[in-house]
């Protein structure tokens, strides 16, 4: 096709200085060591949905950046359908943290979200510089989804409510992780302030 | 969530040697030069609908390379839905080269298929060292997704019944610049003869 | 090492809203064709040494984004010797644009400039946006990296007589293939205009 | 220059299925924290040395993964003289572990290795599918490096007494990290048996 001028290849994405990457949601649990996650991930869940909600009024789109399990014929709503469809272990968690239609997504073939996928310039092309991670596991694909983000000097806020891991110490662990090298914003979903955030973003611009 | 073993990432693709790359060929033609590509596309479109089943018995996978169109929001299969059902100038292509259920495809957000998206991943799951280029613009979309593979160390062949652009000399031209600096092979696809083409790909390792 | 702040890597580099490019220059021509090509780039090369002089004078920074040739164990500054003191045909060229203290330098292992090397980040630390592109060949290395710019957003320059090839009828080809597709400037050097240049890179920031 | 063939591009580099990355070894420690770091630092280099010893003998390269520290227009060769010439905290580190003539160096910008630099392309014109990893800090750069390198189906060999950290404790856990996730071998240098790596490579293929 004819594409002369890259604008058309940009058309009129959102402009969002914060992005909410919402990890691993969609799954269906379904794999050894999943039910013992599925613990831990239930009740992330619900802080999840409801950080999701108050992104969505403060104008903070959410990217879904998950796993595409190998299927690299499939697409986002298929997977969605299946965990929802097929009585899998993650029905409820992903009844709660289903995607709507506004909402972008980015299939990952590994475990960062930045590794061989366009979330980069997505990110680019919204304006987003800081990033709010959430989803599981927090040890793993959130890990290493915010190193790499740290490495594109983005800013970072994990709320320690919203991720989950199979273990709680390795959760733990990664958390301050996160904090101290990574620089990661780990307080509460509660004690985010948006407002604060929004002011903090003008000094995060890339450089 | 937990992915220990990196094969979970990867489960099951096909294994092929060839794979053929279907650029940007579900597209409405909606656009200023629609037109005029749209008169090359549509007899370029039966060749490559030929092309495509031959590589369907022959077991070489189909990969649409496809521009997201800055819809970021999108999925393909509604891409294809657009060009079919809104009267679409695009209609008679895309029902030429509508996908099927187990091909695959891959969202680009610019010109070459190789930025910033998975394909270079996937050919590597799928073991795939030569590419057959077919679609449009032959000077533009595809002549960048041919130079980012010939730098990938992938062989190539373009057949030249199998592209199409804008501008008949502009396609020539391209096509004649992919033979010479790509070493594409550019016999049109009548010629091509896969025997040929799986004993060649013994040399075509990756480095 | 403890890198906890991002700021340590990235020092002080020199802030410039547009760079220069310089492709290839320093090469021994000693290869098929190195002598048709050497009395094309050889009067190029003097244009390019009063563009780098005249870049200077602005604050535009040289890079130099030079081919490995394949000696992955060598640098730069032992390149350029081997040029100057080992009797090659490229003595005079390598004498006229030998590398400055204060220039930076890319080795590229393959064509483009921005494929597998810290190019990009290097661009986006120093805030440029628009490159002038000088070097050779026209119609393949300097084509590949201002492929690649175009799809990174930048805006291009390449002066007409600040690029060679080996054949002339290709370097005038991808010449015009860069203003038409590219949409690169493609005025000499001398009709450059700098003062004009700056005003024009406030509408080129990185979406 | 005229590079049709991409054979010139890659000319006759080792061909080794496992490496030896030496990550940050080069290294003033002139920074806050450096002289906690040098002291866990300094007994390792020994073991580096040795190790970096056997690995020559059994025809393993050795590739320095080195910070640039923001200096982009240092070269390598550069930074190792100022830190045995300048009196710097880091000269006896630097005298054990200085680079030969045949090593590989890669200057990376970032915490990991693989971000933004050739490393991936230099490890696949090797053939090397296995990595040892030794250096500093075990809680930062190794750790990002490693990440990294599983995402892109590496075997990892990290042996315990070749990384350091400024804190032993991170340390202990960012080693027991990547023998959890990362599946890395973390055995001792003195436990590491070449033999039995060369048989394991055997299975270490890409994919």
């Amino acid at each position: 096709m004819q594409e002369k001028n890259s604008d058309l290849h940009g058309s009129a994405p959102d402009n969002a200085s914060i992005a909410l990457l919402l990890v691993d949601v969609v799954n269906d649990f379904e794999f050894e060591g999943g039910e013992a996650l599925l613990r831990h991930a239930l009740p992330v869940a619900e802080h999840i949905a409801e950080l999701k909600e108050r992104c969505s009024r403060e104008g903070i789109p959410a990217i879904y950046v998950n796993d595409n399990f190998g299927k690299w014929q499939s697409d986002f709503k298929k997977l969605v359908a299946h965990c929802l469809d097929d009585g899998t272990r993650g029905e409820k968690v992903v009844e709660l943290l289903k995607p709507d239609e506004d909402d972008y997504f980015v299939l990952k073939p590994k475990h960062s979200g930045f590794f061989s996928t366009t979330l980069d310039l997505l990110l680019e092309h919204l304006g987003a510089r800081t990033l709010i991670l959430a989803g599981w596991t927090g040890d793993i694909c959130v890990l290493f989804t915010a190193g790499d983000a740290f490495m594109r000097d983005y800013r970072l806020i994990i709320p320690a409510d919203c991720i989950a891991s199979q273990d709680e110490t390795e959760n733990e662990s990664a958390l301050k992780f996160m904090e101290r090298v990574l620089e990661a914003d780990i307080r509460t979903s509660a004690q985010l302030e948006f407002h604060e955030t929004h002011i903090r973003k003008k000094f995060a611009t890339r450089r």
